[in-house]
């Protein structure tokens, strides 16, 4: 396992981390504790998770003979001791935590202290980072790496947190303004901009749907690095659940080179989509009837809410933010399906369809264990591997996803009846 | 009806509008948006609520030939359209409204806008007050005190709403410290320090429980001024649900002249109070299992939570912060029961107890209307009247309500089930 | 106390309890266990129920020096001890039960078991009757009076739960079809055809509403007999919640002598009665938005469900069926008000209107202890006193109530938004 | 497609249907209503079902060019129009239905009704047989196949639901006592009886667990038959979801034998299985705490409630009544893993376990299409295909699988959370 040479790592640290301090540069300071449902959490919330993990997988004391190499040395004082239950998320052998529905309650910690603490966390870390590359620790190396990976994860959960809170705000607010929009150093990119510009990269208007035939065959997928371990080397950074690397059997196949448009899902609307059972799983069917469904989540009139308000919607933009069930019921409209993932990893490794940076991409595959999986030791082996039942996987990255973030091997995930991320729809069918 | 004279209201008009402001003065800005619970609002919305209530019957032109007294006059541009709806509470008349359990998503407007808005309604209000005086409108004067009163009761429920929200949050954040306090010119006192000095000045620890024989017979309560009517003089003020002044027939009763303590409280927990169903109505006993109700609201231990933070509990207070039902039950253990608000008035009137500025006491009287009552005209017919089912009704005023008040003939109510207002209970009994 | 004589009380026993069975014989073998929603129950349990009550209270041994009159010398065996789990309806003191929602649950033990079981307990009190006499026991007897009472009481709660239940049947069943009705010996008339009766014997169609002036002033209500004892003989026989007689001011009022009719309800409705907030209390407007409320619990069109099945609504009949809430509702747009129990029972008792054998009546009062209110002793004080909060009071009696069962003093309760008792409403306001 | 000799599916007809019936010889009218939970149906709703389904699919009158091969000559009368909707089960395209919470509400019709309906259901559908066999009309006997295949199903369901309602009686009744048992010609034999033969059989007691190695590679699996289509001849029958035959590729693995027992998972209990949340899938870990699961559904102490009544647990006997989230967390506990269906389905077909008549076996597979799958046409599409989400299966077959409905290629499926059925579990492991 190659390191991480300390010259690239050190101000990818710091940049990973100042670039979640800047996303909220455009809030209000009541923004910072919105939380919309319980399945999102406020944007002060996420800044202060992202710390804790730090802190409570490497910078904490171990104690006698569980110590991380230089632990103590780092001089590093941990949060008030409460601070462990409000920003644990899930983990299990940490302990108890503040219930989720309820982390917009935290008013305090203020957003002042939650900032002090995050530079002491980058701060201790930046040391840790020193000693960890002097002493060739790869293992303590591959849990900063998992740190930042998972602050990137946080910094498109903010995001996408954020949308749907302010969506429930009848002034229709716009987090992110596209007018007068002038990056700085650090600052992240507008997300509506992002997202226009990757569509359009990707083809825009111009482009028709058009089906790419793949042979099929026995095919390997998943990560070639190990299973359930973690590496240090940026370049082969994979989480638990990519691997082991294993063969599938796959039968020929055609798969859509572009995403479904706005107006191609406008017509699945005005052909009485949401209307008729027949097109949709019977858990779908139900859903669709106590939500009341009839449009894609952030679909308003011809208008679309985003993180820049309220705005046109355009035909020929890649529709978005729709559930798996919606995606489904599309597909058998359209006389086609979902492609598994091993279908969409092929398709995307042969560089067949755009994958990246413009929406993620509902599959067919309910969200399970490679053959062979192993979670990854210890309590960040709850990481991912948990969560396998009830879900299904999402494949690319999309115009929240921070660069650098996406890969070929990624398991997204979430339940069928989610539509808050930024999820979108590629088509597939039998050869 | 005598009008208020000028010189007297304005200077009353911008002290309550002061105060309202000076009360999250020590709050975190994301303080601004906590809502604990369904039943509570943010501190933001009630500064705004108080707000829309003066625009919405005062200022807003109301149309040809509905328009209010110099109306245009006043150049008062009321406030983003949509605010119409952000912060109306319950009023049918006017329109629909942010579901109540969704007020803490508003973290839009900022505060600065709420304050701003509050600013220019001041100052609308304070020109139309003159110009109501100038034209003898006692009608548009009533409704201008209707609107402050209204206020007064809304800094009450901020504070208390307040106290829900912090009790939730594990960090036990102290709203208003005690320690180094020294209020300003219109700062208000830090309630807990009210809590203090009211009790202490009501007997305190030493006063032991002395029963009141009172005499029964055909009494009168109720206030005498009109019924359905608002009326503009101050010290004649009083809602519509309190009038009319009507006869009560009595039979001789027993009341006492303190509240009951935390001391005489914990002898009843002590006694298993809590678990004994015959001391309870069917309906508290059910609650009583749901929410696993073990001591009032704020009780931790031998310590209380409240707007000043975690602070030992006191034995000789009164005990606060429980609901009817804890009340009843507490009172028949006790051998006791509740007064009748009309025992109550009568107790009251005769200054046998010391009525305000404690606790809300909880009386054995469900909220209903007196004989003859009649709302009051208009929108604001709906600010009492059709609330009167479900509901007890408690007497007094508490450390949270603002001075001058308070009432011989105010009718306060709330569920059975409620327990986050400044409620108490006293004793009474057959003679 | 006058004791019953013997001679009277033995035929009247066995004639009561004969007719709970008399209730069950039109229904099939399945109906047994109906129970349409939480609060209603199957008529199997009603059968066990007045089974256990005597059981319970008065043929089970007690024990050393808690010894009914001849207990042991009855020779009776208690049924399967899990029984008294099963047939507790909420006696706390007694123990744990069947949770109420899940009485549909029951469908062992069998009916013929239950019957077999009603059997031994009707012979089991005859005997016990006798040595009560012979001892002249008169609290004994007491609680065999209360018995009997509570039987009758649970002879229309079959019946209203019955048609609760049915209601629920798209094959809208009746339970006692109108046709063909030629009742037995001891047989009940059915129901429907009691109802049309009833009321056309109260003036029917030809009545036209009429407005009757009643003085007020200082009143007595409630029963002379003593408060929370339990009273041996059946003319004074009266429930702890009517006692004692006290005291009621009243200012002077109106009251009609009709009920409400199928065609003034239906005028309200008309008028958009269940569109106008205005019309009612806040928590009854939540209700009828949350429920979709348009009509009275059964109207279906220009039909009514009944227990004769689906029937044409007579349009001077009077309207049944509705919840406190669409009664209050309907007296404010009539320009009146419910009257006050007291009210009722001054005008009842002067016999100025048709009070008994048609609808129960709500009144405007809520339903809570009279002054000096003491409840019986023993278990039994759970029967009615636990139960005053947040329900208001009825007068009357109506259709389905047991011949004999009704009393001016009379008072049953019911929380304001049920509606599946044959509840009806008279019209009162200010003189 | 080779047809049926209607000398052999004539018996078989007569001979499922009078199997239904049998089934609730030992019941009280009152059993036949009782419906446990909202995922359970009454006796009576099952025997009505399998009615409607011949009649809607097949004897019904398909109005003019849609008439099924003799239709109106077979002189078959519909039921009650309004039956359809009380016995449509979730056919969206036959149209609305009965709430399936509210099944248990219909007491009405009658079970004589019911019974009455069956036998006229019965002789049109022996009528129709002769008919289609003469005519050759292979589709049509394709859906008779598919009605009784459907009525051996709820067979099934009938006997898990009615154990479900029991168990949630506390007189604990037993459907099927085991003593006295002497099973007639058509009546079938006890469950219980079936369920201790069965493993009995399977080795039983003396039988230690046995790990198997399977070599893997290129394996297929699946019915041969067509996909989407209805096949006529009783021993090529399945499901369209069996369909179609595909290919899989399978590491090594291996599997057990026998079932897990009810000592082993006594000691996973006994180990804290059910208190250490990393055992557990997050979302089963969540069914864990909200519903306080301990043990598997009907184990109560060291007995085990079942169709037999209450009766000691057998060490030896396969563990059942289970959830996927208990069998997941057990295998993870024994340091193996769930067999995935097609490992199961390669070990089965080469003998190596013993795979029917005990209990059905959870698998690691997400209840999901085939490859190429498509749904039979017309109404009868919806019998499989509108499941597969949030759902796990299950294969194999169990003791109250009616005999002659197990097969190698059976896709059975429920949520991960249910665990009325009879639901066992077998390990696996990578090899």
């Amino acid at each position: 396992m190659a390191l991480q040479p300390a010259a690239a790592l050190l101000p990818r640290l710091r940049r990973i981390r100042e670039r979640s301090e800047a996303l909220i540069a455009g809030l209000e300071p009541e923004d910072l504790c919105l939380q919309g449902m319980a399945d999102a959490s406020p944007a002060k919330w996420h800044l202060g998770h992202t710390s804790w993990f730090f802190e409570e997988f490497l910078l904490r004391d171990r104690g006698p003979g569980r110590e991380r190499s230089g632990g103590t040395r780092l001089g590093y004082e941990p949060a008030d001791a409460r601070w462990r239950y409000l920003f644990n998320s899930y983990y299990e052998a940490v302990g108890p935590r503040q219930p989720r529905p309820q982390r917009g309650l935290l008013t305090r910690p203020p957003i002042a202290d939650v900032l002090a603490w995050r530079q002491r966390v980058t701060d201790a870390l930046e040391a840790l980072v020193e000693q960890l590359q002097a002493a060739g620790d790869a293992a303590g190396l591959a849990l900063v790496e998992l740190g930042l990976q998972h602050e990137q994860q946080h910094q498109e959960l903010l995001l996408m947190d954020l949308l749907d809170g302010f969506s429930r705000n009848p002034l229709e607010p716009a987090a992110w303004p596209l007018e007068g929009e002038e990056p700085g150093h650090h600052a992240p990119i507008s997300p509506e901009l992002a997202y226009m510009r990757s569509w359009a990269a990707a083809g825009g208007a111009t482009a028709r749907p058009s089906w790419i035939q793949v042979a099929g065959g026995l095919v390997e997928i998943g990560h070639p690095g190990g299973s359930g371990g973690l590496d240090a080397s940026p370049g082969s950074f994979h989480f638990d659940n990519e691997a082991p690397r294993h063969c599938v059997w796959l039968e020929p196949f055609a798969i859509q080179a572009q995403l479904v448009s706005n107006a191609e899902f406008a017509a699945f609307i005005a052909d009485d989509g949401y209307q008729r059972p027949e097109l949709w799983m019977s858990e779908g069917w139900a859903v669709v009837q106590q939500r009341g469904w009839r449009a894609p989540r952030y679909w308003r009139g011809d208008w679309e809410f985003s993180l820049a308000g309220l705005r046109p919607r355009q035909p020929e933009a890649p529709v978005r933010h729709l559930s798996w069930f919606e995606a489904d019921a599309y597909a058998r409209w359209a006389g086609a399906r979902l492609p598994s993932e091993a279908e969409w990893e092929v398709a995307a490794a042969a560089g067949l369809p755009q994958a990246y940076g413009v929406l993620w991409q509902w599959t067919a595959s309910p969200y399970r264990p490679y053959p062979g999986f192993a979670p990854a030791a210890g309590a960040v082996g709850e990481y991912n591997g948990k969560f396998m039942t009830s879900q299904f996987v999402l494949r690319g990255s999309c115009f929240l996803t921070p660069e650098g973030h996406a890969r070929l091997t990624y398991r997204n995930f979430y339940p069928p009846a989610s539509r808050w991320m930024a999820s979108g729809l590629r088509l597939a069918g039998d050869a």
